[in-house]
């Protein structure tokens, strides 16, 4: 099924437009998954995680649109920590869950192929739903991924305007005719969200744009009505609710929010320091739905 | 060892400055490595893309200044693939070899961290010498990769100007002062040469210009004085060595030139048939790095 109805289906069914950030930090992983392991043992490290992601996706798959694995985190672990990635790959989508991976690939020619046919599509050995992609290398880089939306039902969100202090660097650039270099990838994202058109009005090319940048939220949101736009940099990085409001469309739609470690590592926040650790992870992803659902209601 | 004294050590001592690319596509490896397998059997085919990498290691190893996998061709083959590249990189390093992951991994705050710790330093899983980097998040993001470069003796190539027809999208843009994007990443990259410079007068923090803009590399030798340049676009993509020719200083240093068709599958190039597989792409290195030397001596 095409990947923007899916999101759609996905945000409706269970009322939340919470992307899930998987970011598995070994230090910041409950005292009862670390136990006594030693960080210098590879082996047990990889399946500790693997075990804390699965406990994760199974307390926010009923309540999660998405969830998103940050790559690097997992290739942090070597090639054990990728097996544990494809492991938890397969146990979200078990449970329903739409996998986007963070990875920011990008490259030219037959290598940007490579990346498309490693994460996206029917014979791929990671079977994601998603990718981000990095647009630097120019707009026939991101074409291999943009086939993969067409023919293979996937999903790609390019990197518009990123949500850290130094993004603007090249991204808020004016080039000539006063349009900045974001305005010019976001032209871009638009027309292959039109290229690959759902049902739902949405396409399966999308942007992130960071909660830490509400002008430029509202601005890409009308400058791409058919992109659906991932938030990063809610909670943790300084994004309200009333920030994030600006993504969404009359619907409710458009938007999927990021948070990974005020969701993930729920468990060291004073206001669900009480219940077990799962409990925290499913409490705060049921808050932020509600904060979303209120603040764009 | 500073990874910029390190890499012109190999230069002259192995009178050479070519970097051979690992690029193993499946369907291009020869045909006493693919035997009969199914391009269906994974662990087959990991395996044999295994030992066809190490051969090519084994037979350029005396003659190249440095080795260049593509991530995305390992990452391809899934979690086995993830570990044929953790074994490639080790025997490559056994062989006296620098190894250039190219992965051009970007990202922001912990999350850049997370890729400079998983691929770069004494702790690393992966023990890569260098990385490739993408720097469309900003400044600010490349701050760890640098840090990597100090303190850990690791390489960082940033993405500057890259070979393919549509790098001018982004990098070609002129901003606010006439100046291009490419040449507003160029000046970080100068600066970051200069923060990590070495007594070869070359930094650890490079820059990644294509051969098939030879009037781009020009400039960019001249604004990039303490730069390694790692030219990419030799050879298959239609860079020659009068091209690629002004990415290097009078004393022969500061480029290193990516060839991955010409070389790791020379035995399909009619120059190189009648010889053993491993042989042509012996003798293709040797005949590389004698057009560089002829080129720029």
């Amino acid at each position: 099924m095409h990947f923007g109805d899916q999101l759609a289906e996905q945000v409706q069914l269970k009322k939340s437009a919470v992307c899930v950030g998987l970011d598995p930090r070994w230090p910041s992983l409950p005292a009862a998954i670390r136990g006594t392991i030693d960080v210098k043992n590879p082996v047990a490290v990889a399946a500790a995680t693997q075990c804390y992601c699965q406990e994760v996706i199974d307390a926010v798959a009923a309540k999660a649109a998405i969830i998103k694995p940050q790559s690097a985190f997992f290739e942090q672990l070597g090639p054990l920590g990728m097996q544990v990635l494809a492991a938890i790959i397969v146990h979200a989508r078990k449970r329903g869950l739409l996998v986007l991976l963070d990875g920011k690939r990008g490259d030219i020619g037959s290598t940007a192929e490579g990346y498309a046919n490693a994460y996206l599509g029917v014979d791929s050995p990671w079977q994601c739903d998603a990718l981000t992609v990095n647009p630097y290398l120019g707009d026939d880089t991101l074409e291999p991924f943009v086939k993969a939306a067409q023919s293979q039902d996937a999903g790609v969100f390019v990197l518009v305007k990123t949500s850290n202090p130094g993004s603007g660097f090249l991204q808020d650039a004016a080039v000539a005719g006063g349009q900045t270099i974001y305005q010019r990838v976001a032209e871009l994202v638009e027309k292959q969200s039109m290229a690959t058109l759902g049902s739902s009005n949405y396409g399966s090319v999308g942007a992130v744009v960071g909660a830490t940048y509400p002008e430029q939220l509202q601005e890409l949101r009308g400058m791409m009505p058919h992109a659906w736009i991932l938030i990063p940099g809610y909670g943790a990085q300084g994004g309200t609710a009333a920030d994030v409001a600006h993504g969404f469309d009359s619907r409710g739609l458009g938007a999927i929010v990021n948070s990974s470690r005020g969701i993930i590592f729920a468990y060291t926040l004073p206001q669900y320091a009480q219940l077990a650790w799962q409990d925290a992870v499913s409490a705060a992803t049921t808050d932020m739905a509600h904060q979303l659902n209120e603040a764009c209601g």
